[in-house]
């Protein structure tokens, strides 16, 4: 049995399926970005947490449907909740994403990004320069985001063909998009379908915000706006998910 | 003699103190919305503080005129930090409001925020699942936040019927909130009236923001503009600061 | 010979300079405003980092080509780190800013500052309650930031008039102009020359920015699409760069 190719329709499904159920994504956030996730989760129709205490993930991670990690601003502490969430996650049977954030300027960063990805991970998103020294990810679906992002697993390559330049004149946009496909892996156990829905429908939400922004600051509140009014029909029409296959 | 019931009038009053007096709010703040909250204190007439630091909390809680504490990304450091701060401002009579941000989440958190409680907070703020497991506060104003604001002291019930749905997409706009009740309370002895002005300035400024914003992002900055801008007529013609007694 | 005094033909120059060669500025900023320096440096046309973990910190400097460097919310961790930064910048010759944020909060955080400026810092940056405190400032460039902005050095005064009274009202602007500031040193061996053209283009962008704004909220992201459009004719039509030696 071959598993369905994901379509923006099915893209609009999932979206429809986040507002209804809410889902609650817990996310091990860098300092920097986790109030744009948290927002970005919120008007997409998920319901983030943030707490990165030690005394307090396991409730945390008790009362999540799915989980971000990203390794922004890391540190000796982050490392030991990460690695706790982790396991938590796993044997509750919840999806996370890792995210390698900056794991090229670091090498010991890159060395624990690594050993989560031997974690099972549903998904590892990175930009070009993260994810070729991350290589393969056999166990995972693997995530290059860029202008255009590329997303595979074992039998599928997709591309997404949307978003808008300004989206990396943001900070966080990319770390905002892992809390998305985090609320969209809770509700499609396609991981694969689901990262492709989230990120489509981030995509047209900023070019649809671009077009009431003049620059990259006012584009930021714009896209906040877009995700939280995108319709199945805006996806439909303007989302591009491509099968990569030859 | 029984104590005067919080009016439109008053708040306007009390905005125009807090514009005059400009009082300093120190913030031991979760980590996720410490600009949003700074500026919110700040574009209200206020000048925000927000370090969490040990070494440091003294000298700053000795320049603040108020406090608040909110109980987001709590940690074992923080923890301390917190009992300090209510130490000395509890030494020194400075009133501060403690926010028990998802204590139900938590139960380690929660029984944090029940410590608290019993130091003798001026205000104890939270959203219906928070209060609900806070339960009655009875030496502290209780405050209910949620589409309609319920106040209460041992004498007094208020309710506060403004705001927009658009504040609950925004994350944050609840603990800013608790940040303008400090400065509030800070140039007002009567806590009920200062926290009912607080809640009845912020909210009647949501509904002035979702006037000029298009979803949910545009409607953050319009809310800080709205802070900044509303006068004492907007308060006393629209602040709906209501007796639930009765 | 004389060093050549700033002016506003080479502010334009520079700013290209940032824009073409994309300096990596690090960043041991405050924990409230992380993501708008870095969302600034990112417009303006630098590359921000923003970790301030021991373990990484190396990693990161070594990759950077100018650190700024932000006593807010400081702690004994973040003084560890700065003091690591400091030393690997100096081994390999990159400039660093300190801005001794609410040093005049508190006596150890005012003792810090002045142990950093013993360790050669390209430059000294606060407002005037923060400088009146740490003095004079012999080895480094001294600016004292305001209404109008005051930069010497050994031989030279400057003062830069334009910029917006909005700025004071957003939490951070002081921050996000010392990553800029940052930025523009990397790119530009006088230090003073590079200074004054960052807080000439950040005020010229305020000015822009602000009428295109309702208020202090719509205002910063009106600033962040300024930074990001700002002209080599803006900056030569309105930055105001001014000798102050008599």
């Amino acid at each position: 049995m071959t598993i369905p190719f994901p379509t923006t329709t099915q893209a609009a499904e999932i979206l429809e399926k986040v507002r209804q159920a809410r889902p609650r994504v817990h996310c091990l956030m860098n300092t920097v970005v986790q109030k744009f996730t948290a927002d970005g989760i919120t008007v997409v129709g998920g319901i983030p947490s943030m707490t990165t205490s030690l005394e307090e993930i396991e409730s945390f991670v008790a009362k999540a449907d799915a989980l971000t990690i990203n390794l922004g601003t890391l540190d000796a502490e982050r490392r030991k909740v990460i690695l706790l969430a982790v396991e938590i996650a796993n044997a509750s049977g919840k999806p996370w994403i890792v995210d390698p954030v900056h794991c090229d300027y670091s090498p010991s960063r890159l060395a624990f990004a690594r050993e989560l990805i031997t974690l099972s991970p549903a998904i590892v998103r990175g930009n070009r320069a993260e994810m070729s020294l991350i290589g393969e990810v056999p166990d995972a679906i693997r995530i290059e985001t860029g202008p255009v992002d590329h997303l595979s697993d074992a039998t599928r390559r997709v591309r997404i063909v949307n978003g808008h330049p300004w989206m990396a004149k943001v900070t966080g946009t990319g770390c905002l998009s892992g809390g998305v496909i985090a609320a969209f892996m809770a509700v499609e156990q396609d991981a694969l379908a689901a990262a492709a829905s989230a990120l489509a429908v981030t995509g047209v939400s900023a070019e649809l915000a671009a077009s009431c922004a003049k620059g990259p600051g006012t584009f930021e509140p714009a896209f906040l706006d877009a995700l939280s009014a995108i319709t199945g029909e805006d996806i439909i029409n303007h989302a591009r998910i491509e099968n990569e296959q030859g």
